[in-house]
């Protein structure tokens, strides 16, 4: 068990700059130019109900502030938390309370579960592939660029929530030097000097390798990191002798939550893994009136 | 087997009025104010490259349009389909060939395959839910507004290309009364007349119901479709048998791929499922150099 | 008379995210990048006011809300609302106090008389069209899509307002089959049943006639509203005859305030207007100050 | 008869930045996430057609390049014109010749026809109102800034192709001092100097007036223009004698199609008029498929 | 010294609807998709703090309320200010005392500096040449439309801030007829009567003139305003000479700090210059945590 | 002289996703809703010209691509490159050829020259530091944070474009720990730990430091990069033999280009100097018609 003593990642909050236009232009989508057809012609206006976030399913919260934003951008809704971004759940927990107008509790509804369930989704897979590493070695588990497509801030943030770290944001905050980089700079060496001469010297330089030669090629060319792309446990077991601390080592790659322990246990620093964000099943949340 | 004589569902090509935004803002969070400043650093300007767009797993195709708009958005790059939305596919099969600058292929080709997995990933889900039901009975397939923020029109599409149909789009086109709306309102009785009075004549009015007691309630109050909730396909059974194809029945909550083929067997005309929208795992598509 | 035993349209109050951007806009439309420099250079800016909003004709008021939004964008006004959306006045009659910084009072003044009055006088336009339509006959009287660019979902509210119904929203909320169509798609029957395959469950599917041919192949082909197009009083008698209830039946094309009664005297079910959108005058509203 | 030897508005033609988003931002309100359900249920996608755009009254024709932007926002239109914006038409008049996929005609015709309906009314309003004008004397006819919510651009564009000037186009762009002004700043002359004190050598400033002591205190201060506010067609032509060509005159304030000759006799410079921008009834134009 | 008896233009404050879009979009310029990584990793998220913003040079505070701004975006902070828009400050006066979570206090830092310090550049720049110009001559000092991309609006009311007036705010709000219009129309007088036909009764019509003979030509067209291009200071004399107050002048081209004593000396009305808006250096602002 | 064996920063164009927003905006500004009023009231409409994009003073030239977008936005118009970004020109060289609708030119003009002028200012000022820091020592001249608002990734290219290096684009890319960072933290050792434990393995760690005690705290503390802030040259020179090139050291504070070179003459590896980008004065360019 290496959990103890390990770092955790950052799970500041999001800020409202990061959700509100997201959750708006879904609220938008929802309604349409005619709006809560079925509520306008069934709720009183006046009415007032009071209402339960529950989860369905075990799993991690992630995303509460901005479902809840659902709500408030449609009408003053008092919300009060019962759990927090970062809780491992049950079946049948509360996780929030509400209280306001009948309407804009069943117009919102749908969007702020939507919000919610898709971000705990995210959450609750990296949590559980988190927990799989951690008994197997000391790697942290990192995301990659394979996002949803509006989404990448949310799941970038949903990571961290399930307890892994984030790859790049993008194309611009890291260099990382790709077999098609590679041949078109003419070789690593070439990339690497290349790299660090156009760019700032705030930008670490990764270097993809496949084999255990390009690897010795990407660390004589000074690669601040190594990825290694597609090997096997015991050539990763091979690589992280060679790399001897030396530099940060990461394997990607064809890594599912069956083979993840084996790797693990290669000894490398990272694993990157990109289903956690792609393709995380959403977590069932629901909204139970009261 | 049902699927000859069955109705198709529309896939009419997707406009780009519905994903250019989309996809340019996905672009623009991928290049951030820096750019891909590996690319930047490394590919010769005037280099051109050509690369095939691959799909790595058996798959129905989705999005193809939206998809190889990413590259043209960023410069002029020649895209020759070779499969359209719609097709199924094995590993290795090539989608579509480009040609163009190679700094725009590598810049543009995460977005690209993010749009393209998603989809596809929604439309692969899809047929293979409804290739089970179309065993198992008559019923058409539907999908729900429990769709990923801000994809919502593009999921809809992609749950269209694998063979199912759409529930409401939004909150705007349709009447569904459900439990909460019930109990404001008084009944079911005084529901669907106080809906029709409010709302005009195109607009269908669906009734959820939940016991047999409240089917017959809803068809006496003159509901245009009937919503059977959480029903086990007994009951399933005598509600269509009740109904008698005075209006159409949907089936709902709580159904898996593997109880699926059994509610299809009670003769509704119509499930409906969130899953293919909410929790459908990407299909892997890469870009392969050549 | 029929107005006693009628049903009323819904008037549920416009929710913020319908206006608050075609306000902003409009005021930053008449700020430009200047600003009111007559009251930037003449009115002090401590100085404050007090004003009402006043009716100067006989309508119908609609748009408060929205209208009294245009003040509060560019300051705090304090607002009393002595009418409501939905209230006759007649000239002179106050429908707002307000009272806050007279630089703001004067520089929001004309975007919230512009909205206020526009949307009064469709909501007039269409009261005065339902009153007639109420002494002759049953039918509602519903709008069309010939709405103002960039004002459809407020144009509707004002019809409902104005105690009349809406047809379609969009192209997106119902199947509507004209003549185009038809000719296309190889007769009725055919558009009907494509339609009906095509598209989801809850969608109802229109027919547009042109003769009373026309209409006995619409309801054999199952159409679930007929639209009876530019038919004669003596020819919609007929129609109205023919279909005996067994769907919906909509009157339009070329009917005007002096034939309205006519045609609501047949005995058909709704009858469409668009120049209660596209051509309603604007109600003279002012604002004094005190 | 003034009107051989009188001025013309400048009628340049609309720039493609003033229409393009209104009318993007139409179409995608008219197409919602759904699009137009009924022509991808109906129409094949390969099919082609041709229609006309074609007047229904007379009228003057205004926003055809605006209009016919709705057609290639879809898809690869063909648009011959046979009329331009200024051109008077007759029923049955053809202003434009399309050719293109049956889909995209179809289903960009609403919002084609609801922008070139619109414009073209407020331009045939206008020129109605001018061709009364310039039979009774010189004066001009121009706009305000009372105009639809989110067109101001357009619709005073409109009133040049009618025939008629502008007035401001906001607040911005020429000081007006209004009653509310005088008040707060202590008097005509106080209004004026601070006005010239406060902002640029390029701002005109006009000063409204609604006696004729207040248009001797007005020319005393050094208004640049004089707004005689409300004042019968005698008032008026003592004003007009008062000022003596020194500045220009305007006449404004409840002035109708029935009184605005007139006015026009009086033999004052301008005639500022509301209703032909915030009441003209729009123009019946239609799409006909050929 | 001319300074007492002359105007002041007006520095009515900056709406929020002007500089709220600008602060937000630096905000998510400088925040990224990943957010301030520095202060998420190290700052305590319940830790407040206060901070003192100073000027560090001398100069003309300017922008004060859209600089906090960017704090009050991203938090509660309480924002106190001990100096205004338009005050002069010395290094080291405390121009706002802010109070809040120390997060947001680091996060917003930099975009609030940069707001103020480019506003305030500005304000001193404009200032100090309003300084040399008062003890020169009665001339007022003007900006052109030669500003910073996306920062015209506040850019024109630093200038007022600095004690100068505003030239055109855009092609929008005046006429001016230089050497090329001139040219294509066919001479001065064609231009200046071409014009008042074209435009409105409120639209100032300027001419530019290189030489005398061309400036008895624009007088005589009846240009409202004349403007002087590239005249040397004898010249400049000379023509306020023949103008003889009949319009007024405004000197322009090529003016730099050290020749505008000679050019206001010569009597000109107003002095237009470039580079108080495009060149001017931003003011030293920091914010020092107490 | 270090210049030959040096560097170079990478110069790659801008992509129009980076400026197209920005110079459509500020087209937008300047045209308003009126138009150029005085180019519609004098220049006939299918009047061609040609014009040359002239530089007057002695510069490098920056944003070429994103100037010429400005007219090609309002129609079409032929633009011939005769200089690149990064060339040094001299008065009077001719930048562009342009050839298309006089109007196109005349309302373009001043749009396009302000984002000429801007960027070609800041490449300058850029270049003419870099400069004399090259005969002075081998350090890399880097830009800062304190850019203008709005034109963050603008500025960032033509610092690039004028031979120096980005820092940190923003609060994302990077962490630096600052001083009040480090106090909130309690401590170097400390900060650089809680990063690296909280961001991921492609995020580098920069430290500023004050003194020469705390500059040895952070490299012991495992700092990525050191920076020297406000200390002397004879201190930098002291605080360089410490690291004996381990990490890079960057110095920054109060560095103008009277002491840059002094600075460079102490060995660091990196000189940061923020007034190249908030404060550099614009080029004078100008358009020639011909």
């Amino acid at each position: 068990m290496h959990s103890l003593e390990r770092p955790r990642p950052d799970v500041v909050p999001l800020s409202p700059l990061q959700y509100e236009e997201i959750v708006r232009r879904e609220l938008a989508t929802d309604l349409g130019t005619a709006g809560d057809i079925t509520t306008a012609a069934l709720v009183p206006r006046g009415l007032r109900a009071s209402a339960h976030i529950v989860s369905r399913r075990d799993g991690r919260v992630c995303g509460l502030s901005a479902s809840l934003y659902a709500f408030q951008a449609l009408g003053k809704v008092d919300c009060r938390l019962l759990q927090q971004d970062g809780d491992d759940v049950t079946p049948g927990v509360v996780l929030a309370k509400l209280e306001g107008p009948a309407h804009v509790l069943l117009s919102a509804e749908r969007t702020a579960l939507n919000v919610l369930g898709h971000l705990s989704g995210v959450a609750t897979a990296t949590r559980n592939l988190v927990r799989d590493v951690v008994k197997a070695g000391p790697a942290r588990v990192v995301c990659t660029r394979k996002t949803t497509p509006g989404l990448r801030s949310l799941e970038k943030y949903a990571v961290r929530v399930g307890g892994a770290w984030n790859h790049r944001f993008g194309l611009f905050d890291a260099v990382l030097v790709k077999d098609n980089h590679r041949v078109m700079v003419g070789g690593v060496r070439a990339a690497v000097v290349q790299a660090r001469a156009a760019r700032g010297h705030l930008v670490r330089v990764e270097v993809e390798v496949d084999t255990l030669e390009q690897l010795e090629e990407a660390l004589a060319a000074g690669a601040d990191v190594v990825l290694l792309d597609n090997m096997s446990p015991s050539t990763l077991r091979q690589a992280v002798a060679i790399v001897r601390g030396r530099v940060p080592t990461e394997a990607s790659g064809g890594i599912t939550p069956e083979t993840i322990a084996d790797v693990a246990a290669t000894g490398v620093d990272f694993i990157s893994v990109g289903w956690i964000t792609h393709s995380a099943p959403a977590l069932d949340v629901g909204l139970d009136f009261v």
